[in-house]
């Protein structure tokens, strides 16, 4: 049952969103005009919607650049600096960070704090979040944004209500981490899903369908199937990590025995580099040192048998490294390649590109941020009614 | 631009499949008024297309059921037995075969034929296939059943214009299977995929998101998720055959090493339990011969860590043991299953089930006939303009 003033207002909620998009994907700021040019709206259709995006803080008019000819050029519209903001924020088993991304997609607040999460606990750990919550938002004040929401990155299986069901590399089981929040309303997500998901809207030209795999001491994967995230049947897809390189292998912390993250996982490559960290892995691998280039290789040896698997299977056309697999690509991406182009049947004719991340190491949680920020420029009329209610 | 005339003729092509969807789903055979009555449409109408659709072959009356009470019962709408029907076709690597599935779904002719087709080449098995297909054709019509059109699956990567890119195991690459076949139009398809989509419609209640594998000398998988066939970014999906089960393994027919081929397809199983064939396997099995079991164990349990990783990294409901697979599952799944509770980290409150096919060995044949006969079951418009011409 559809009346006469339910559909006036769907489809003001769609004129809303066809405009603020217009401000976002135009090369240069457009007018009003121009938006009434481009979208078939009427000009007085087009201001009035526009007016309302300006007092929700959604759209800034700028000023024109001066244009030769007569008359006075019309101002231009641009996504608000200054308005809704999406709050990022990342569990994961080294370190915790935040981060608010603005309308536009620009990062404006950064925050990592490194120390291993294991002995904390799920409560210590949530209580540190929620202060790096309040920290960001602080911030985000300060720079006279307002967070519209935040999602949240754990290297776990979650479920749709928020609830860590299993995160292996953590310790923990069943974390209920929305009652853990007031206030702010918090989605949590497993990271490889949402880096994913930040991957596939970083830019027009990526690939439809790709494997990002999330190397941090475990190894997750988010799966992007013709330009969707799959989640799997029941929303556990993506553990490569625990996929088997040699089933008699070393024992893994899952229980099985010769998963890829006994051979690929950062604590797996640390230990056969004899290395402090990340950074200095890759410091010691751009002076050439052999023990380093060696354990990289064969981390990427390893990573690059599981993944020329998925391709076997799934037919993905590109393989993003992401997490601590985007600084170290430059020696990881050899091995990967080479494993593909021996072990994917299709590869002489379809070949798979491999690349790192665009987002780099921060992909979950600028993903995290980034989903809050994309669903207020899909439904702009609920950030609307919210801000006016 | 859509005038009048054609959106009476879509309306019309929605109600034909409607009508016919109502006889073909109906738990006993529903009379005109009972077609009437389930879908809103005036009995005029549904009379009018019920006409056109005994007219066209595609449904039939049979004497109601007598009733108590007064009035003589209305006569009830099946689908017909004697109408279009489709040919299903599949090239093995051991084998050639051919079947026919009328409208209700029902299997009326089965040919097959057992010997190598490698030593053949393309063209001496296209025009074999060629003969079945004949054979198949002149079975039917003696049946008064009018060949639709026909399926081919193949064990290989094909294109969408049917072109078989790659069969490894049967050593064809780019072989233009339509150009062989003139007359009855056939449609090329990768036999797991085929055999995967017969799984999906054999019948309500199955899974939504499972894994297919086709056991033959090859091995194949159809990826079901969410109710559809993925068939990968650019339609090579299913390559499970060449997932590594331990990366320095046996060396493969594709070049690369330990694939899961060399440990669990037909030809391995068959050496290591000395073995003459399937059926002598089967045989021995059932009689305990230690040798014959533990060659399946070992097989199983390579399959279960090829299965383990596709489960964990897509989250499927089920896995389907098809092909030769099938009528071996009683040895197999144990080790499938045992594999996946070990290695698959959400097992324990998402269990996942591994069952044989229902369409048994026939699967890809079957499946592909089905193909055929879907088609019109979806859209019989298409059938009974083709009728008229």
């Amino acid at each position: 049952m559809t009346d006469g003033p339910v559909r006036q207002a769907s489809l003001r909620e769609h004129n809303l969103g066809l405009v603020l998009r217009q401000a976002a994907n135009a090369l240069r700021p457009p007018s009003r005009a121009d938006i009434a040019a481009a979208t078939s709206l009427t000009r007085a259709t087009v201001s009035a919607l526009v007016d309302d995006l300006i007092a929700g803080g959604l759209l800034t008019e700028v000023e024109p650049t001066p244009r030769a000819g007569a008359g006075r050029p019309a101002a231009g519209l641009v996504l608000s600096a200054s308005g809704p903001a999406g709050l990022g924020l990342e569990i994961n088993v080294d370190y915790l960070s935040a981060c608010v991304v603005d309308l536009a997609g620009t990062v404006r607040h950064r925050d990592v704090r490194r120390a291993d999460q294991r002995p904390g606990g799920p409560d210590q750990v949530l209580a540190e979040v929620a202060g790096l919550a309040a920290d960001a938002r602080a911030h985000a004040e300060r720079e006279g944004l307002v967070l519209a929401g935040a999602a949240l990155a754990v290297p776990g299986l979650v479920t749709p209500e928020g609830v860590v069901r299993l995160a292996p590399n953590l310790g923990w089981r069943d974390v209920d981490v929305p009652a853990a929040f007031d206030g702010l309303p918090v989605t949590v997500d497993n990271e490889a899903n949402l880096a994913a998901l930040g991957e596939l809207h970083a830019g027009p030209g990526g690939p439809a369908s790709f494997l990002y795999v999330s190397g941090e001491i475990g190894i997750g994967a988010g799966i992007v199937l013709h330009g969707t995230l799959f989640r799997g049947a029941r929303g556990w897809s993506g553990e490569l990590g625990h996929v088997a390189v040699r089933p008699d292998g070393p024992a893994c912390r899952c229980g099985a025995r010769g998963c890829l993250e006994q051979y690929a996982g950062q604590e797996a490559i640390l230990r056969a580099a004899a290395a402090t960290g990340t950074e200095d892995l890759r410091v010691r691998a751009e002076s050439g040192e052999l023990a380093v280039l060696g354990a990289l290789a064969a981390a990427g040896e390893a990573l690059g048998v599981a993944v020329a698997g998925v391709v076997n299977l799934l037919d993905v056309e590109a393989v993003v490294l992401g997490g601590v697999y985007a600084p170290l690509a430059p020696w990881l991406r050899p091995a990967v390649a080479a494993e593909i182009r021996s072990r994917v049947l299709t590869d002489a004719w379809s070949p798979v590109d491999v690349r790192p991340s665009v987002l780099g190491a921060d992909a979950a949680v600028v993903g995290a941020a980034g989903s809050v920020v994309r669903t207020i420029r899909n439904h702009p009329a609920r950030w609307l009614t919210r801000t006016v209610s």
